[in-house]
């Protein structure tokens, strides 16, 4: 079982995408549609992908019509072909109208992420390398897209600067080191906290290893270096490869042995996936 | 000139974007870096693109630092190379730490749909057609992108759906008609409302045509179509060229002669410009 | 068909109004009225004019007894007379004793606005003259007196600074002259915009029509001066009278042939319909 | 000295109504503006009255331009007549053009009521009787209406319903009597809870009285009842006429000897006072 | 009856609290309990004490699940004893799950102050003198921890800055005096507003007394002084003692014949009474 | 080093709890106290204890004087003696008198918090046993409530639902066994999420630890069965002691050798430290 979306947040940013789109009210639709008119629609499948976001949809719809009627025929985490219908719904038709772009907006965008996951994923997953994230995301979406991540197949990175500590270059400049910045933190977090630092070479890698971080990441390595990282670790923290991994070389990556592989482009390039909703109006 | 970005609405999303990455505190930076320590950084380009988004950036710094000193050698609508230095900072070297992800997010974005909107622009600058955007963004960053595909050299559509008419197939269907969605508008909004109708054949341009609206989208007309749709039109209201239209086809579709032509990948599909952050803390 | 009210719109509005009033809860009503209590009231009118926000009042009630009943004998844009029963509904006590003053404060407002408009639509409606408002209205109520000012009878200008351009003197001046002002905004703004120049002399007039603005407004000139701009335009563009006008002399004003006249006073200078609710409590 | 207007309030009925009428942004100020031209501006009065709101003028251009520079010649309770320069400002140019609708539409506002309070107060200056007001405010402005109230020489009866006890008769009709709802509160509410009645005729009068409450309102009575009821009273309790007082009967009232009288329409019937901004652009 | 608590503001905070705790999403709930699974629960008393709050603990529960069913065996206001049962209520087994904490948060709090103010209003019963809180209340929680003094017996004294005037010694510094605060005040608030001063020796007492306010607060007086106050006061005003006084001095207080006295600890010093919530799955 | 409070949650606690205070304004204040008035002030202690919160104090007093002057004596995690001038302050009159409630409620609470802390922490010093706290904070205030346990040398336990695991009995229950609940989150969350679980008994200790969790609560054993525990799991896992730990028992509790020993009253039953603001008005 996957970490579902939690539906206060979910409802937070439907609210506020539907109030940026419709603004002081839909001009077209209630000029020319019916208060009480009802309409049916269908949301379909333009081309191959994996959904994630269908509760978002449903949110939208619910958020003007709290009446509207909703049969998903997948679930998020499913493919579906060019064609698919994905889900039927019926409700007032200026609700739906109205709804029709931000559901879409926002649907097209998770299944753009989770479709993408999805093809890394599968590359891989003959390897125990875990495909995951970073905190790339678009602002005010971030447990959009990092839930949609997960329904590719993916786990998650931090959701925040709040939640895990991850020492970078300039925190290790500051500190005075690797070993110095691994012994501050590790004073005064909390046991709750994981750690994981960034190295660049091998050198440092043997460095933070004597500080036993729970996770180190390797930026920007080769993978001839990686596979030396893999050595020199023998199991004593996660590694996690980072930087220039792609569709293309996620093979090789995940070969090295490395346990972790995080790509910024899953979330921050994302091709929406094409999406389409049919209304019809109610006789 | 163009429309520049509005200051309140810039300050909105990056206090929720920082509030969403912040969340609970920054836990490795406020845990190893000491509270009155300053830093200095600049911002550089990793690749060549066209620049949107330096506000957001200065925003997002002056947000955690009221005191941070910027100083810019481009602004927004400038062309950049790969190592351009974009802007110089000094500050407080937590709140540059804690601010950076934001920024680069928001700035990367911004930049890259920029840049795709001014390969297009570039390409049909010989013709009249403007190229526009569409509703196709991401949830509480409209304005944003926006603002980038104008400072890419194209035009914006409607903001949302309360600032403009757009009567779309659905509409058409309940009014019952073409006509009779457009009298049901004209007789009702008022008169600083633009109205466009959407139509998907000639027969229904010809029907449009006899109502007077500002403008008509063509929607997925092939370039024949176009071009006919062209000539019966003859001036007497804006022609929308959408649906489909690309790197590859737009030469074509401006040669048509239509006014406009929208894409909604400029915002749908946004591919990041790659951008980085360099800081170093001061002694 | 008239635009309606946006359900978000006035939920905002009449949460934010009763949490002003009820603030840390109504200390009178808690203090005598049972929780459980139920009541029935009627919504009656003390004085002749048009209604306007029935739909608040629903929300206002709604928003503390979410199962209050409500029936309705009128609706927004009918006449009623003194003395006749508007509205009946049975609900909590509390909920409806809580709500009465916010309700009325609100409906009277807009009914006021709504039987004012309808005042002077009444008495140039042989004429081609629309009546129209302005951006004087009551901040955090526009959505609310631009919609009774349509129950009235009349149509809305601009909903705000960013729907529509109307280019005013001080940005003429800054412009550099009439022509330079409409010229500028014409190469900005997208083709979705309607754009408006106020003039206050023909000599302007005729300056701005070979610019071809959307719509020209005639500031404060005098019923002489309107005939002739009704002359020298001769339907080019959309003429809108401005200043002064009043129920004594908009006849005069309409007879002109201006398109459009605006009034600040319908929605700056409001007379509250006389409006009462009479409860009783459910034994 | 008179409550001042709190600062947090009004900066948060400022940023609700600039955020109202900027909307998206100021489209006809952004494109023709240049974004650091500066201006210079005066508010002036175009009819005689009295002032109230100079802080929310300052709060709505500061609120765009931190830097403003303003001069008033008037503070808020001060007569002005027509022709008066009340204040002088410079700044940025389009701050100060995207600013002016909002602040006029609020001060003319708070002017009118200040107004018609001061010819309500000058009127009845010779004899004890307090004029006061309602609770028949606009939604979200109730604080600015009251300070106008003020200013005009006025006394505020409550703020809301949660800041003392008014018992009307619906409330009496609950509690099973005068003596029923008067108990009820006294053994509840604390020590620092005002509590007023409204009674109708001259025996609940001295029903009420035998309570001991801190004030009662005399709903609706003709001269000769107040008269009575301030005989019958002799100063146990303060008296408070309400309904139907206007400046043509306010004396008639107050020589009753009542002590306080109070009029819902110097709220909600305003006439808002006529004043301009004048601006020019700095060189 | 007792002024019940404003469901208004129970959502709001409740809604905030929620937030807070469960930040972006519940990980252990939403990665162990399926999302429809059921489960039940019921809320214990593990010492004696006085019930308020459980008002708070349904909105919390029904925050995450409307659709929950709750039946409780005690209301707010009655005492139990250790392992009584409060409530039993049934529902979505992760709402229950991540809405637990919060709720006992807030009613164990509620609970604690109810119990303490019991315990001052038993040992007091037999007295005239009133036992009365402060504003010394947790932020954001003020109308919770008054409402519990209620529940306990206790009445309320101000509930905020604005509802009443209570002039200190730092107050009657700036004014020049008491006499010359009082008269201040008497000549500028409304007639709904309250006024109490303090005085720190029986020469201010009788300098207070002159100017008539609604009360008087005796600061730190030791119980012979307090003595002589009630005879010097004798009924022409309401005398509060303050400061120092407990559990253990409070019927001594009791005895002087003040009319009320005022103890902070009540509600910033809070033992949170023991309770617990017992979930179990439905099969 | 110590993570430090985030500035942005202390804003927006601070303004909340102002808001709440001041609601519609400082009645006394503003009636009293002239709006240029300057003052000055201190702040003592009247108790030895542990500070923390001064920023919180300082933020009180900016947020209504943004140019107030403060000079503080000692910092967050000192100790101060009865007496101790701990911070000095002048600025606005008004702004510090309305502040100045506010500024102690949480002040007073912090530091009780902070002392109670550094109680404990002072008499297990010689053991290894960090001292934590728990989710038992009050709502809204957590992120102060657990910095103020980190002033009193405490370290924190999870800051909310969402920043790492902690199984509890219920969990187990529906996940089927120890051993399937820890299955379960390692297969689904992120590398860096801390997994902790709570055992009852020693067999539920062995089963736990061959999942490797990365903590393991020990709830409600006793000293024996925590010796036990200490034995069986040799360093293989942090073991958190939880239940009945108070300033009595601790250096028991520290005695058996777990790592952790949390506590709950810490923060849901805290003693406010008395402290007192001064204020004397400049000439």
């Amino acid at each position: 079982m996957v970490q579902s979306l939690n539906d206060m947040l979910v409802k937070r940013v439907v609210e506020q995408a539907l109030g940026e789109d419709i603004g002081r009210g839909d001009l077209t639709t209630d000029t020319i549609v019916p208060a009480h008119l009802r309409a049916r629609g269908k949301l379909l499948a333009k081309q191959p992908g994996r959904l994630a976001g269908l509760d978002v949809v449903r949110c939208c719809f619910m958020m003007l019509d709290p009446h509207v009627d909703i049969v998903a025929h997948f679930e998020d985490g499913d493919d579906v072909c060019a064609g698919d219908e994905i889900m039927r719904f019926s409700g007032n038709a200026r609700a739906l109208l109205s709804a029709e772009r931000v559901a879409l907006n926002i649907l097209q965008r998770m299944c753009g992420i989770a479709t993408a996951t999805s093809q890394v994923v599968e590359r891989v997953k003959e390897y125990d390398t875990k495909v995951i994230d970073t905190r790339k995301t678009v602002p005010g979406l971030r447990m959009l897209d990092k839930y949609a991540v997960r329904m590719g197949g993916g786990v998650n990175h931090r959701f925040g600067l709040d939640d895990g500590v991850l020492i970078k270059e300039n925190h290790i400049r500051v500190a005075g080191g690797i070993k110095a910045a691994l012994d501050r933190v590790h004073a005064t977090v909390g046991h709750m906290v994981k750690v994981e630092i960034e190295v660049t070479n091998l050198e440092e890698l043997e460095e933070a290893l004597t500080c036993k971080p729970d996770a180190i990441m390797l930026d920007n390595m080769d993978l001839e270096q990686m596979r030396e990282a893999v050595c020199i670790t023998s199991a004593r923290c996660l590694l996690e490869a980072s930087g220039n991994i792609t569709l293309d070389n996620c093979v090789d990556v995940a070969r090295t042995g490395v346990d972790l592989m995080s790509m910024g482009w899953l979330t921050h390039s994302v091709k929406a996936l094409d999406l389409s909703i049919q209304l019809e109006m109610a006789e």
